[in-house]
C-alpha cells in the first residue's frame, strides 16, 4: 500500500518531514572502479575503450568500427516503421519549436557615463550525449537531448550509446540522424563518458556531455566535471498530481502508474482535497496493476514510494507541492491555470485533464530532462542554455574611466591590491597630461 | 622569467599544448575531514559549529551570538569613510543597473495544435554566500553575489564570514547591508557550508549556496552540491591580454600584475604580434616589481605561469585566445571590438586601451564571478541566471491531445511504457464517447 497522509492529522508535519527525507536510491559506491576506468582510458586511449567495451558489453570493437558509419545507420533507420518515423519526426519538430523560442538574446548598451556594457551568448563547439543501451535505452531521450544542442548552435554533436552483445536500437540511431547529431559510438559506460570528456586516437574530446546513465556513467560525469560541462545528474523520477473529486479516478490511477513503472525507486503522490476520490484512484491503481506489462516494476514503486495526501483545502495542496518540488506536477482541478500560477517550485508543470504527464515525455514541446529529488527548488530542467555560455562585454572611454575609474582605484585600495589600482590609476594620469 | 612561445616556431604546437595543458593549483585532498566535519554540523547542530568555529578561528560563538545583530553590523558599518562607502554605493548601483538587464522572460504561446506552453522563472527561495576571511575577504565579492540574488528575487539571503579571532572586515557588513542581505553569520569554513546546507537550531538552511572560499569550503560545496544548488567551483585567477605595439607596455605590466598579485597560482597571458614590445612588457614587469607591494605573489605567479607568445597576426591571436578560454581577456588592438567580435570562449571581454580588467572586478557592472581553468569553453559567471530555475508549462485542449496524443502513445509503445500510453488512450477514447 502507498502512504497515506492526511494533512489535518496532528502529526502530520512529522510524518510529512520524514517522507520529504526518504531516500529512493542506493547508489552503489563505484567511484573506485570508474577512476581506474578513467585512468585507464587517459593513458591507453583506444585500446583500453575496445577492451573495457570487450569486457563490460561482450562485443568487438575496432579504432575502424568504433562508430556507425553513414550507411549502418541508414540500414538500421531504414528499419524503423513508417508510423514510428512518423511520431519521432512530429516530436523533433515540436521539440525544435519549443526550444527555438529559448534561445537568449544578446545585449550591448551605452550607460549615462558612456561606458558600453552587454554580454554574447555562443554555442559550446562539441557535445557528447550519453543514451543507455538495454532496457532505458529511449529514442524520446535521444530527442530532448539532441535538439537542443543543435538549436543552440553546437557544431560538433556525438552520442556514446553501448550496443550489448552488438545490438542496438534502430529508433535511436533514427532519432540520431534527425536531430542531426554528426558521429554515433557504439560504447558505453564510464569508458564512454572518459573518451568523450579526454579523447582518444578515434574519438575527439567534446566541451559538454549530457544525458542519463546507470551508476557508472553517474560517477563517471561527476569525476570529468570540470574538465567538461555536464548536465544535472538524475535520479529516479517522480509524478504530483493534484486533483479534486471531478476527475476520473483511472485516469489519475495510470498518470501515476506512468511513472511508476520507470523505476522501482520512482515516485507518484497524489494530493487531493477529497478523501473518498483518493481512496478510487488507489482502487484504479490496484486494478490496473493487476494487468500492466510492467506491473513488477511500478507495483513496488507504488508501494514503497507512493502516497496519497489529502488536504482540507487545494490551497494547502499549493504549499506541500512547493515543499515536494516535484520534477513533474499535474494539475487536475477546476481552476488549473490559477494553480499553476501560485506554484513556485516544479520542474514541469501540466495544466488541467487533458494534459498527461506522458505527452511531456514525448511530443509536447518542453524538455523532459528535469530535476528530480526536490532540487527544482535551485534548478531547471535541460535547455539550450546547457549548451550556451555568456561573454561579458565591457568598453570604457577615456570619460567613461574618469567617471568610475577613481571609485574602482579606491575599492582595490581598501582590498590592498595595488596592481588594480595602478591599472586604473596610470590611464587617468595619462588623461590629465 | 615568464614562457616565451612563439607561434611560428617548429615546435609551437607542442609547446603550446603543454602550456595548456599546465595544473596551477594543488588542492590539498582535505574531503575526509570535510566529510566528517559535515556528518558533525548535521548530527550535531549548532553545538558542532560553536566547536568547530572555537578551534579553526579561536573565537566564541553562541546559538545567540552566531549572526551579527543588526547593532552590531550598524556599528561596524560606521567605521566605514565616507570615501569608500561612496565608492561601495557606486559598484553596487552600477552592478544591479547591469544585472537587472539579464532578467529573462517568461513565455506563453498557443501553437498551431492547440497546445499552450512555456515557461516561467521563478527565484531560489533562500540562498547563502560565503565570504571569505583574511586576507581575502573582499568586500567586491559580496556585491557581486548578492546584488544578482538580490535582483532575481531570492527572499532570504544569508551571509557566512569567518571572523578569526573575532575579527571582521566593516567593509564585507557594509557591502552586506547595502546589497539587502538579511543575515550575516560569524562563522566560516566548511562547517559553514554545512549550516547552511542542512540548517541547524540558529541557522536555517538555503536552497543555494555561491561565493569563493579555500580547499576545505570547495570540498564542502562540492560534497552538499545535489542537497543544494552551488555556483561553479572556482580556480586561481586569469588574465589574457592581447596586445599590438600601440599600447604603453607599463599599462599592459600591470594589467598583467594585476591579476598575478591575486595569487602565487594566478595565470597572466600576454599575446601579442610585436616581439620587441613584448620585451618591452616584459622589462615593465620586472621594473614594475621592484616596488609592487604583493611582489611576492605577484612575482611567483609571473615567473612561474607568465606568459608571452608571439604570433605572426592578430587573427592567429584569435584562435589561440580561443584554446585557452581565459577567464579575463583584455584586448588592445587597433580594431578591438571588431576582434572581440571573433572571440568564442572567454568569461569577460574588456575591450580597447581604456578598458584595463580592474574595473570589471569592481565597478564595470558585469559579474567578476568567472569561469577559470578553460571552463569558459561551456560555462558562464555568474548572474541572475544562478538565482533563478524554470518551470516549463503544458496545457493541452481536448483538440490538442487528439493532434498530437496518438504520436505520443506510439512512442509509448515503443519503448515499451504501457502506462505511458494508456495515460492519453483513455483521453483519446474519452472523446470519442
Amino acid at each position: 500500500m502507498p502512504l497515506f497522509l492526511n494533512a489535518q492529522d496532528a502529526n502530520f508535519e512529522a510524518d510529512f518531514a520524514a517522507f520529504l527525507g526518504t531516500k529512493r536510491e542506493d547508489s552503489p559506491d563505484v567511484d573506485a572502479v570508474v577512476a581506474e576506468i578513467i585512468a585507464d582510458v587517459r593513458a591507453r586511449g583506444d585500446e583500453a575503450v575496445i577492451e573495457l567495451t570487450r569486457k563490460f558489453d561482450r562485443f568487438e570493437v575496432t579504432a575502424e568500427t568504433i562508430a556507425f558509419s553513414k550507411s549502418e545507420i541508414d540500414a538500421e533507420c531504414a528499419k524503423v516503421s513508417v508510423e514510428d518515423a512518423a511520431a519521432l519526426e512530429m516530436a523533433a519538430e515540436r521539440i525544435r519549436a519549443y526550444h527555438l523560442r529559448q534561445m537568449p538574446e544578446d545585449a550591448s548598451f551605452t550607460d549615462d557615463v558612456g561606458a558600453t556594457l552587454g554580454w554574447r551568448w555562443s554555442a559550446v563547439s562539441a557535445a557528447g550525449l550519453y543514451v543507455p543501451g538495454g532496457l532505458a535505452s529511449y529514442p524520446s531521450s535521444v530527442l530532448m537531448n539532441a535538439v537542443p544542442a543543435k538549436v543552440a548552435g553546437v557544431e560538433r554533436l556525438a552520442i556514446c550509446v553501448p550496443t550489448p552483445d552488438g545490438v542496438c536500437n534502430p529508433l535511436v540511431l533514427f532519432a540520431a540522424r534527425l536531430a542531426g547529431v554528426d558521429t554515433v559510438y557504439r560504447i558505453g559506460g564510464a569508458q564512454a563518458i572518459a573518451a568523450l570528456a579526454y579523447g582518444t586516437a578515434s574519438i575527439a574530446p567534446v566541451d559538454k556531455i549530457t544525458g542519463p546513465g546507470n551508476a557508472f556513467v553517474a560517477a563517471a560525469k561527476r569525476r570529468v566535471f570540470g574538465k567538461v560541462g555536464i548536465d544535472m545528474i538524475a535520479g529516479p523520477s517522480e509524478i504530483l498530481v493534484i486533483a479534486d473529486k471531478h476527475n476520473n479516478p483511472d485516469w489519475i490511477a495510470v498518470d501515476l502508474l506512468s511513472q511508476a513503472e520507470h523505476d522501482e525507486s520512482a515516485q507518484s503522490i497524489l494530493i487531493t482535497d477529497d478523501a473518498d476520490f483518493g481512496l478510487q484512484v488507489v482502487q484504479a491503481v490496484e486494478k490496473r496493476l493487476e494487468t500492466l506489462e510492467r506491473a513488477k516494476i511500478a507495483g513496488p514503486s507504488w508501494r514503497d514510494f507512493g502516497a496519497v495526501i489529502t488536504v482540507a483545502t487545494l490551497n494547502d495542496a499549493v504549499t506541500l507541492s512547493d515543499r515536494i518540488a516535484p520534477e513533474h506536477l499535474e494539475i487536475c482541478v477546476q481552476d488549473a491555470d490559477a494553480m499553476a500560477a501560485k506554484i513556485k517550485h516544479a520542474g514541469a508543470i501540466f495544466i488541467g485533464a487533458f494534459t498527461p504527464e506522458a505527452i511531456g515525455d514525448y511530443i509536447g514541446g518542453p524538455n523532459h530532462v528535469l530535476p528530480t529529488a526536490r532540487s527544482a527548488r535551485f534548478s531547471s530542467g535541460l535547455s539550450v542554455m546547457d549548451f550556451l555560455k555568456r561573454t561579458t562585454l565591457s568598453k570604457m572611454t577615456p570619460e567613461a574611466l574618469r567617471a568610475i575609474g577613481p571609485s574602482a582605484e579606491r575599492l582595490a585600495k581598501s582590498e590592498s591590491l595595488e596592481a588594480h589600482g595602478l591599472s586604473i590609476r596610470l590611464r587617468l594620469d595619462s588623461l590629465n597630461e
